[in-house]
């Protein structure tokens, strides 16, 4: 089963690709979608829509696992982190795509073990599980990759790792 | 010039069509676009997209007025209805039609002439300066219509009446 991990932004969006197989985890890909500061939004958020169904049909997931939204000190930037992840949504659903959300809690839980695991920590746990020689740059991409493993595992308890 | 007033949301959308021409207002079209509570957010953001298409290729705006997101008591309610809006900036990204944010505060400047007016003033004016019989509904429409008007006082301002 392959994975796409979405970290959702409007500036950055970072996504990390793997492949579950039996509790084996392989990155396949990672990397980030960006959007220039001075184009207007709408604009912004075609880019995120086009690279997003570029990256579904050459990944060609069998699911989507996404962060779900909290919003902190800044009503502004979540605002438009919103309205950049119903653009991501709209390009899985465009693709048929099921689509996993994920709190940050439970993808710090999944990866590290615990809830109030650092960032770091669950950083180095994902390059771990990974395989992976170096970290994942950028952290968004990182983020994502971690995402997608908390997805592996959820679905692999589903399935009792028939698949 | 055709404005396309836009009240977002996404169990419904209000929508308001009108053509000013020279200080003049006329109503073209009203409604909205609902999505059922039932499907998943990521089918209800991909119905938004394709009838705020249809609705622009019907009604061939020049420009779209649509309100600012303000978040008040309801976090979750608040990142829903910036998910749709990001489908429908993205719907008028893919027309090329120029968006135009407002406030509720300016709509209702722009329409009662004080931004302090009740809802239910802001909808009498907008009647009356439609010159319709009746109350548009839903509200979002009604709201969708103000908006439209609002952008018609600014656009009209700004080019000092020659259109």
């Amino acid at each position: 089963m392959v994975i796409l991990g979405i970290d959702p932004g409007y500036a950055i969006v970072g996504y990390g690709a793997v492949e579950t197989v039996r509790g084996n985890n392989r990155m396949l890909a990672y990397g980030a979608i960006t959007t220039p500061a001075h184009k207007p939004m709408e604009r912004r958020l075609h880019e995120i829509y086009t690279d997003m169904k570029t990256l579904l049909d050459t990944v060609k997931p069998d699911a989507v696992a996404i962060e779900e939204l909290f919003f902190n000190t800044n009503i502004t930037t979540g605002i438009q982190v919103a309205q950049a992840r119903g653009v991501i949504l709209l390009a899985c659903a465009e693709r048929g795509i099921s689509i996993y959300e994920y709190t940050p809690l439970q993808v710090k839980q999944a990866v590290v073990g615990y809830g109030r695991a650092e960032k770091h920590q669950v950083m180095e746990m994902t390059r771990m599980m990974l395989k992976l020689e170096k970290m994942p740059k950028p952290d968004d991409a990182a983020d994502a990759l971690a995402i997608a493993l908390c997805h592996a595992q959820a679905a692999g308890s589903l399935l009792h790792g028939l698949k």
